[in-house]
């Protein structure tokens, strides 16, 4: 089912398993696969060989994650613990645009201690996706050189453990986190100055995601921009975030290009894997989406964007 | 002063001319040239010839309008009567995302008639600004076929004069509102549903403004996306949407090409009017701007979205 070049770097993902209920204007969705891990290597494993790092309790329903199997994510770094597994459920009202959480139970997550396999430690493609920043700085401990390591975080984390955030920015190559979340942390409304904030605190690259309002990618030379795809029907905005993760960062790992121009591509790829996911429950659309699916919608967002700039007014 | 192409076409545009006063957190402004009039003539003047009908009190400060004229706005149509003339009076909290009125006074525009004068009846582009729909309607019972009729709006009318704002709709080739105004005038929150909703009304192209998120352009067969320019500090964000009309119409009465492209142009135009707009209070930063400093913040739009979709991962 894989249809990444055989030369697609191998990429790691720390996150969370969950079993996720929704409700949204269009239905509901009660126990489905989700979880920042499951949207991030769903999403990812188009494009690379994905190893998630995570943890389950014991009354986790293991066929969930079949799919993932067979798409070759290895998940010999899921770790499956006595207890009761993360659950989050949460509701969508008609503008769709921010959950409600109505219930969090994180169980086993609670103790969770990523261990990384050491046939996981020389990934070169390294996302940690939002948990404690401790445990973050943890993973990193484990790995050894990757290329490129991004981190997500959000505003509990801010709150809660705000040294440990900033000095994990001294260890990341890049951060992803919402316009909300980068305005919270860097005491910035602006978020040009936001950026600027968090690229002297050390990543290389600051992606501000804005939801339906697509994304930023701000470096210390350049500003880039992709649009969210303007869907007729979002269905179930959940892992949106996580998947246009899996989307950039499996981009990268694919070609191994670290330039400008791919970053930018990789920022439209992470764009279109985030509208892919939220037109079904849990991970239902990115789990049969094509790399011809794929392609189309990329080019999709060429022609949303294009213009020439000659003009002779 | 004017750079424009000797071919250029005539803009009419009706809309008020204003005395605003505005504080922002970086300061205040009092009794400073205001109205959607103002601000879309100050941006249109730098592509093609501006006609402004609007009216004024005889307390209005003529002076004010003097950079108007010098920009070769013509004032033919600007009414002066006896009463006081429009003021508004609004703040700018921290984030600069929506102003608090704190004050309107209509004077003598809440007696507004818009009279078209004989030499401004052919011109070729119309820009119908945020008044009362049956105002619109008589100016377009008024003006000698137009090539291109473009109309604003705003919440009050849609809430107050929705049958005739409908009917408007029939007889304009372009609307433009911002995100809100669509929803609520169409009761779709998704907006490309909006956007068919209108369509259907009878204009050919829907411009929906997202403020500091940028801007769609719908028609019946595409979607064009141009991003709001991320500035790093935003001024004074009133005016920014009648700038960016008078951008986007002054770059269609330049080039007097209205293909899809030349539409695609002139909505990066009329965003970067837009960003221009903000950077200065009132009509400031709009009437000291070169030709030079447009194109060369076209080009950033460019580099702010260029990628390259043939992706080898």
């Amino acid at each position: 089912m894989s249809s990444f070049p055989s030369t697609a770097s191998q990429v790691l993902v720390v996150g969370s398993v969950a079993l996720d209920s929704v409700e949204t204007p269009f239905g509901k969705a009660d126990d489905v696969l989700g979880g920042s891990g499951t949207y991030f290597s769903s999403s990812a494993s188009h494009f690379a060989p994905v190893q998630l790092v995570g943890v389950v309790g014991d009354d986790y329903p293991i066929e969930l994650l079949q799919p993932l199997a067979a798409r070759g994510v290895d998940l010999a770094g899921l770790e499956k613990v006595s207890g009761s597994s993360f659950r989050w459920r949460g509701r969508y009202r008609h503008d769709l645009n921010s959950a409600e959480t109505l219930e969090t139970h994180l169980g086993v997550f609670s103790n969770f201690r990523p261990n990384i396999p050491d046939q996981f430690r020389k990934a070169p493609f390294v996302f940690l996706a939002n948990i404690d920043p401790r445990l973050q700085l943890q993973v990193l401990e484990q790995v050894e050189k990757p290329r490129l390591v991004a981190c997500d975080t959000m505003n509990f984390w801010i709150e809660s453990r705000r040294p440990e955030l900033i000095e994990l920015l001294g260890h990341v190559d890049l951060i992803t986190l919402n316009d909300g979340e980068a305005r919270q942390l860097t005491e910035h409304s602006n978020l040009v100055q936001a950026a600027r904030w968090i690229l002297d605190k050390g990543p290389k690259h600051v992606l501000i995601k804005k939801g339906e309002h697509g994304a930023f990618m701000f470096t210390r030379d350049s500003v880039f921009f992709a649009p969210a795809y303007p869907l007729e029907s979002v269905f179930d905005p959940t892992g949106a975030g996580d998947s246009f993760a899996g989307g950039f960062i499996g981009s990268l790992a694919a070609s191994g290009d670290l330039s400008d121009a791919s970053m930018r591509r990789a920022v439209v790829v992470g764009s279109a894997m985030g509208s892919f996911a939220v037109e079904k429950f849990s991970n239902g659309r990115l789990l049969e989406i094509t790399r011809a699916d794929i392609d189309a919608r990329v080019r999709e967002f060429r022609q949303l964007v294009a213009f020439d700039e000659d003009f002779s007014a």
